[in-house]
Order: structure tokens, then C-alpha cells, then sequence
């Protein structure tokens, strides 16, 4: 099986009256800096903060009776989990999350907040997948993966035909990849609709396997990679990379200091918050690897999850 | 002289080639939250950041010929500064601001950054006082003062115009108040077009002038008040007071803490950067001091300007 952009747009349809038509902004100085005229789709404002309420509620919304009598499980610590607890919540369908103990007890209890039942696992692949499939085995569950699964990336896909029909033709599109759910989404629908836009993948420096796999022709993992990118920490699924092959016209990385900065910057001249991943497009064009000149340039900004402790631990401490 | 609605929407005439209309934004989690429906006019989306824009440029728009060719002085380190130093450069009108010399560097650079002059005087009301009366008998320049000024308060309250176009029948508004300005335009605006709509203002705990202004019935300044809320530690403008007085329905406060958690609210519900005093209504609608149950309530957010090194060092420090 495959996707086509007809599934996407039937995504786009089957999820709009859930998710937020979240707006595309624009900036005088972010265009003065790099010298195009940039698009940022902003799904920091997407339910849950983060564009994966799409792919969430999409996946949910076709399961059968059985499935949905049963439930459904994925591993996340990050927005899928919350993603997939609010569509369950909202679908009334029992949600399961594998989760590595390690994970911080906010984004724990923010995934119960939801409703949904978080299960502990060690902080290992192989211990997550085998808590995984136990799951599946005993209780009957209906896996959900974050990325690797058509009904997820058919919902990722449908922020892009948004961005389209609201910033009109652009030259290319850019988004982050992680997993590649996100960019598959993207790229399927961008060259489905206007296939002479180009759509470019962005990762960080540190985390740079979907630009190796693509050159060697095969996934190559990371190994548990150091960037503030925490959501592009994951390595590329196999749906995801076959459709990279096919549609994606490049992959251009940032380093860490890049990605601070485009964060930042958003920040300062949008007024709103991003979390470092969505950062990685905007800095990738502010380091020069994407040449956006004279173009018009739309970019996913992926979620707005960010820990405010530090900054709110030192404005208590200053004005305390 | 005094002001009228007319004269706000004169305005709002005026000025609207210059400013931006901001977006008024909702979140189910803050109606839920305290019970009422709350529109935030969003003016950290502004120009500059802040509100402040308006009054400066509405100010501009009207000097006279001979006012325009000598050039316009002001006093602030905050977002008057760099808001009068746009409007001066987008008027083609020389702008010379006077700031303590102990203000942060970047602010002063943001403001030379728009083509203004910057004086330094020593951190004390009489040396600033007596900088600026010298800067005006010796250059001819005409004071734009930050908030006693009624070009300045027409300008200010035609956000609360917008609003009430934007989010419709409206049982109250709150803004911050700080030197006056925006809650007093706000006021004539708001009770110009729907008289039975109650005008709040709101301030810290620690910088409670105008509260107890309006208890006392004359003026009595803050001394140096140590709040969070770094754009409302100035004291009551006698025009902004006569104003408040006559149109203002109540003044309620919030603690520091009530700020900082209400910041961090709108921050992570809304995904927008929010300074400490746009959080100071929105802290007392959460902490009850206003009650909003069943009420459409507008609030003014007024600016976005925060200093964000210390979650940068920290995310940096995490990750490089």
C-alpha cells in the first residue's frame, strides 16, 4: 500500500471538524533577512500544540467497531502521545502509551491528563517494542505508530494543503524531519497539488540520518542523537523513507547554534512560541542552506511544546 | 481640553495605514479555566511589540509642519521608546529619545536600530526632567510624552475600537495600567460605544498607584515599586487620571506570583509571547479579584517584549 494526495485530501476531510485551521503567518524582518518571502504554517497552534493532532485523530477516526471497542497503543514521549490520548478522548476510543520511565513526569501526567493509561518501559528500543507487542498481545490493541503508519502521515499531509490554499503557490515548502511522517505528509500532497514546488526536508546537523539514509539508499539510524531538537531525536520509518525517495527534493541540516538562533528569532519578531524542532526550517534557511531569494517559501512549524521552567524559575527568582 | 470617542476614531483613521489590525485569539482551556469567555486582543503582535505604537504614531501624524522639521524628544526605556522611534522614521520625523544610562544596551540599540537619537541622563525624575526641558529649549524638539499626552491616549484606545469590532458584544474590558494611558483611551473608546460595558483596570499588588489614586481622589505616585511587570512601574499621567476617575469602573491587582502564572498560561495555552504586565489582567481574572462567570470579557494584551537570555543560555548550556 501506498498514499495518494486523493487519501490526504480525504483525511483533510474526514479530521476538519476537529482540528484548528491554524493561520500562516508572516514577518517583514524574517523577509528582509533572507531576502524571500516566507510562509510559517502554524501548527504550534494545533490542538495539543503540535501538527501530530492530525495524524492522531486521523488514524482513530478509521478504525473499525473492533478496534475501537479495544483500543489503541503507540510509544511516545513526546506530542504523539498527547496527540493520540486527545483523539481518543474526543472519539471515545481507550488510548495506551508506552512511555520510558526516564520521561519527564509532566509530559507523563499531561498524556493522563488526557485520559489516556501510561505504561512504563526501560529506556531501550528493544524494551519499548517488547512492551509494545505485550500489549497488543494481552489487552488487543490497535497500534498506532507515531510515524510509521499511512493513516498517520495521510493526516500529517493535511497541514500542507492548508498552507497552500491560504499562502497560495510557493516555490518550495520546507519542513523538520523526525520520524519523516511529517515530510511524507507534506511531500505527497505539495506534488499532488502544484508538482513543480519543490519540498525539502530539514534536520538537525546531529541528527542528520534522513540525509544519509537518502544518499546511501537505505535507512540509517541515529544513535540516540544529542540536539535540542528533542523531536527529531527519531530516525526515519520505512513508509516514511520510501515516500522521501521518491518526492523529497533535498535534505539540508543546521547545527545547534542555527537552531537557537532561528528559535529565537521567531520568538522575538512573531511573538509566539516554538519548540526548537520547528526551529530547524527557519534556521536552515537563515544559514543559507536553502537558497529561498526572490521565492515564496512555506514552512511547517512543527509544535510549541517547550519547557518554560527556566525562564519562569529566573523571572521568579528576579522579581521575588 | 479633553478627548471623545470621535476623537479615537479619528484616530483609528489616521493611524490605520500604519498599524497593524491584531487578532483577537481564544482558548477553550482559559474559558474553562475561570468560567468566562475571554478575547485577548493581541498587541504583542503590534508593531514594535506593544500598543505603544499607536499613541506615538498617532502622535506623530499630527504635528505641524514646523513640530515635523525640528523633530520630536521623549522619555522611556521601554516599548514607548522604540515605538516613537518607528513612527518618527516611517514620518521621515527626527526622534531623540532621553533614557537612564543605566537601561539595558539592547534597548537603547533597538531604539537607535529605528533611526533615533539616544541622550543619556542619570536614573532619577530630575535629572530625566531637566534633560529633556534642556533638549527642547536648546533643538525646538516637541515632547511626545509616554502616556500624558492626549494624542498619545486617542491613539492607545483605538485597540479597544478594534476589539470590540473583532469580538462583539463585550459585559467588560481589563487592560493593564501603568502610567494610564491605555486604560484611560481604552475607557473612552469602550464607554463611547457600549456604555453599559464595565472598563477595568489592573495592576501589581506592588505598583498599586492607581488603585489607590482612585481611593484617595489625587495622585500618589509609586516610588520605585520592584514588580515583574517592568512596564507598570510608572505613576498615574494627570491627563490618564482625570480620565480613570471619571470613566473607570474598578482597579484590581494581582500578586507576583498571581503574574508570573498567568504569563506562563497564556504562554503555554496560547503559544504566544506575552510580557509580564500584558499578564497582569489575565492574572486577575485567574485568581478571582474580577469575576467573569458567564461574562464575554476582552482583555488588552499589551505587549511581547521580554528578555529571553536566560531560556537561551539554558537551552544552549543543554545542548551545545
Amino acid at each position: 500500500m501506498s498514499l495518494s494526495c486523493d487519501d490526504i485530501r480525504a483525511a483533510a476531510d474526514r479530521i476538519s471538524p476537529w482540528v484548528h485551521r491554524t493561520p500562516v503567518l508572516t514577518a517583514r524582518s524574517l523577509d528582509d533577512r533572507c531576502g524571500g518571502s516566507i510562509f510559517l504554517k502554524c501548527e504550534n497552534l494545533q490542538r495539543v500544540g503540535a501538527f501530530k493532532f492530525r495524524g492522531a485523530m486521523n488514524a482513530v477516526l478509521q478504525l473499525t467497531d473492533a478496534e475501537r471497542a479495544a483500543g489503541v497503543v503507540t510509544h511516545s514521549s513526546g506530542n504523539h502521545a498527547q496527540a493520540l490520548a486527545l483523539a481518543g478522548k474526543l472519539a471515545g476510543v481507550p488510548v495506551c502509551v508506552v512511555m520510558p520511565r526516564t520521561a519527564p513526569a509532566i509530559k507523563r501526567a499531561a498524556t493522563e491528563g488526557y485520559g489516556a493509561q501510561v505504561v512504563s518501559c526501560e529506556p531501550t528500543l528493544a524494551d519499548r517494542e517488547a512492551t509494545v507487542a505485550r500489549l497488543i498481545a494481552e489487552r488487543g490493541f490497535a497500534l498506532v505508530h507515531p510515524y510509521d503508519d499511512w493513516r498517520v502521515i495521510a493526516g500529517q499531509g493535511t497541514a500542507a494543503i492548508e498552507l497552500l490554499e491560504q499562502a497560495g503557490p510557493l516555490d518550495l515548502v520546507v519542513t523538520p524531519c523526525g520520524g519523516g511522517g511529517l515530510l511524507s505528509g507534506t511531500a505527497i500532497a505539495v506534488k499532488g497539488i502544484s508538482p513543480t514546488t519543490r519540498v525539502i526536508g530539514s534536520e538537525p546537523e546531529r541528527a542528520d540520518d534522513a540525509r544519509r539514509s537518502l544518499e546511501l539508499g537505505y535507512i540509517v539510524p541515529s544513535e540516540d542523537p544529542r540536539t535540542v531538537a528533542d523531536g527529531l531525536r527519531t530516525s526515519l520509518g520505512e513508509r516514511d523513507f520510501s515516500v522521501i525517495r521518491r518526492h523529497v527534493d533535498a535534505i539540508v541540516t543546521a547545527t545547534e547554534t542555527d537552531i537557537l538562533d532561528a528559535m529565537r528569532f521567531v520568538w522575538e519578531r512573531f511573538k509566539i512560541v516554538i519548540e526548537p524542532s520547528s526551529a530547524v526550517p527557519v534556521a536552515a534557511i537563515l544559514n543559507g542552506r536553502i537558497d529561498v531569494t526572490g521565492k515564496r517559501v512555506g514552512v511547517i512549524i512543527s509544535g510549541g511544546n517547550v519547557d518554560l521552567d527556566p525562564l519562569f524559575q529566573f523571572l521568579a527568582a528576579k522579581s521575588l
